[in-house]
């Protein structure tokens, strides 16, 4: 795959636009999104499991069971979470404003909020934003709706590749938010992939599922899950290019997706709130992938690994020790940590090592720890944030 | 129960000591502490489940696996863990010199130790520390001991009550030491409980299970599980009472006793590194107690929730959303949170309630949430501790 620009608009058939309707007053920057495939697009999601999910939230899992839609209207600073039945009348109303605005179904429009949990959305602004972006749209449109759908996130983030198929070439485009708070709720990760293939809606799903799995399930910067996470794959066919279930292209375009949404993922990481560090924790040698992951999981969420990270700590005895808690059974004496191409324990004991050595390792913004734990075929990266001074402060600040 | 002075040596027929012989350069503390029982005393534990358990906790295991055991050595500094064989070896050296210093079997005596993981044990000042303990035991060691195996916690913890039963008073007494790490790893929760009454292995062990099932395993500071972690309670007879299974003075010492473990670990949390608050998490109305339990524990681990109560923010939307992740399937419609006396949601929206009534608990340095989610019988309680600055600067700092 070689990155392009474009965004989410990179794909054919793709417009999208990002406005400024004053959803947070004194906040200069855009609130509401619209991403629209000029022809129907079959459309699946991943969402958060949390029992407390935003009337939003299954609003658009209706609308990925039915697997067509056209596109997705997003505003941040209100998630539209916890607010009961009105919540649900009020994304019922916004739908219908859309269907108007833009000449679809109400049925054919995914809807994501992120933002304060627990408050009213304030309508009128949100009928202003979707007149707003319906009128803005263009195909350079993605880095305004990017901007827009921020919340504690410090820079926009959108991402576009092509990928050559034997059929042809066909193009992937993102745009995502972190999995930040912002004051004085949490906020939400949401992330919204178009490509130009054409997928059937199971085909696409499976995909989606797969590359989610290891990628935005496999991050960590607080181990706080949102009731509003969302990952939505449109596929309009624009380019002509179909992938069928089974075939050589629809392999290389699932592989594609997979290292697209943990290109996005990553970033997610790095823009955390506080983060000063991007770590990959790799596990090995574990009897299956699920068990590594468990243990690359519980280092990744570790409170004292992450202070180790952010104190740029070689501090192994702190991931044996997450290691050792992650519910996985394995062999202590087999276990091997390096960190970058240091060796710091060798069958469980520590090995032979500069001090110095280590700790520069972690004077870096990113790096790898590896962890081998037997002689297993299980493998899983993780990749996590430190916990930082400016972690608390942004979480701890009042809301104001 | 009543509260009496005492410690670990307020029940009959008990003497502790605490000394110092370095473990810890320029450390003026005491670091290695012995409790003795004058009589044969019957043994039961809880421990980490950390497959990376430390060798002085499978020593442990063993012995209460054997049931009897006269008392407990246990040193501070350095943990032996991750040691690999010789860790093992050092483990049987010390109770080697044990037996000849205290005139016993080498299979009567627990040892524990806390501090540093992945350093070889310095045997001949354990072996010092050893004489010396043995040379200083006294009735009035408690408060010695308790300072010996302190790491980072800010004062030493000793309790003791007396319990009226049927047959007689008998008495409770105990040290702890908090679930925080050290410089430059991870330390240790131990609680040695030593009682006068009389009861056999199997009933010890089963009280005990109960009472820390209820206690410490209902607690987190940072959520992060020790290679060390030790519950004993030595139970000496001493008192003349015997505790028979399925006896109202059974039923009744055990709620004695898992009261007292909850003082103990509520204790923990509010010496917690860095901790600025005490938060009493209730949930009910689940289907099953397991299921209140994940509820409480959720929000008692959540960073955010966590960092709320730093920023003293009734931000109930981070408590509603910790609660939704849990894994316990309940209705959202049904959630009402109070927090003290302020009724924040009801039936799953916002309450009306004035917002400074609301932040005016969480001013307090302790305070109350609960959380109802429905109408079963289920409910479990947690304590927990803030996220502060402080914590993360304990847990960032360089090795020095």
């Amino acid at each position: 795959m070689k990155n392009i620009d474009g965004g989410v608009t990179a794909p054919k058939g793709y417009r999208a636009s990002g406005v400024r309707v004053g959803l947070k007053p004194g906040s200069e920057k855009e609130d509401c999104a619209l991403v629209l495939s000029d022809e129907a697009a079959t459309v699946s999601g991943m969402f958060t499991t949390s029992v407390m999910k935003a009337p939003p939230v299954h609003w658009d899992v209706k609308i990925c069971e039915g697997g067509h839609a056209r596109g997705v209207f997003i505003n941040s600073v209100n998630a539209n979470a916890a607010t009961g039945e009105q919540g649900h009348k009020d994304v019922q109303a916004t739908a219908e404003r859309l269907a108007v605005a833009l000449n679809v179904s109400d049925s054919e429009m995914c809807i994501c909020s992120t933002g304060v949990i627990g408050v009213p959305m304030p309508m009128d602004l949100i009928f202003e934003g979707i007149d707003s972006c319906a009128n803005s749209l263009s195909e350079g449109g993605s880095l305004a709706a990017a901007t827009a759908i921020m919340t504690t996130d410090t820079i926009p983030k959108e991402f576009a590749v092509e990928l050559p198929l034997t059929s042809g070439t066909v193009r992937l485009g993102a745009i995502a938010k972190g999995s930040g708070m912002i004051s004085p709720n949490m906020a939400t990760m949401i992330c919204i992939v178009t490509t130009d293939a054409a997928i059937a809606p199971d085909l696409s799903q499976t995909l989606l599922r797969s590359a989610v799995r290891s990628s935005f399930n496999r991050i960590s910067v607080d181990n706080d899950m949102s009731t509003s996470d969302t990952v939505l794959l449109f596929a309009n066919g624009q380019s002509g290019i179909s992938l069928e279930e089974g075939s050589a292209d629809a392999a290389a375009f699932g592989e594609t997706l997979t290292a697209f949404c943990q290109d996005a993922a990553k970033a997610l990481v790095k823009d955390g709130e506080g983060a000063t560090k991007f770590v990959e924790i790799a596990v090995s040698g574990t009897a299956t992938d699920e068990n590594a992951e468990r243990i690359a999981r519980a280092i990744g969420n570790s409170q004292l690994c992450k202070t180790a990270f952010f104190g740029q700590d070689p501090n192994w005895g702190r991931f044996a020790c997450a290691a050792g808690y992650a519910g996985v059974d394995f062999d202590p004496a087999a276990l091997d940590i390096r960190l970058g191409d240091v060796q710091l324990t060798q069958d469980g004991l520590v090995a032979e090592y500069a001090e110095e050595d280590a700790a520069a390792v972690m004077l870096k913004d990113e790096f790898r720890m590896e962890l081998s734990v037997g002689n297993g075929p299980g493998k899983a990266v993780f990749w996590t944030s430190d916990l930082s001074h400016g972690y608390v402060s942004i979480n701890a600040d009042y809301r104001s």
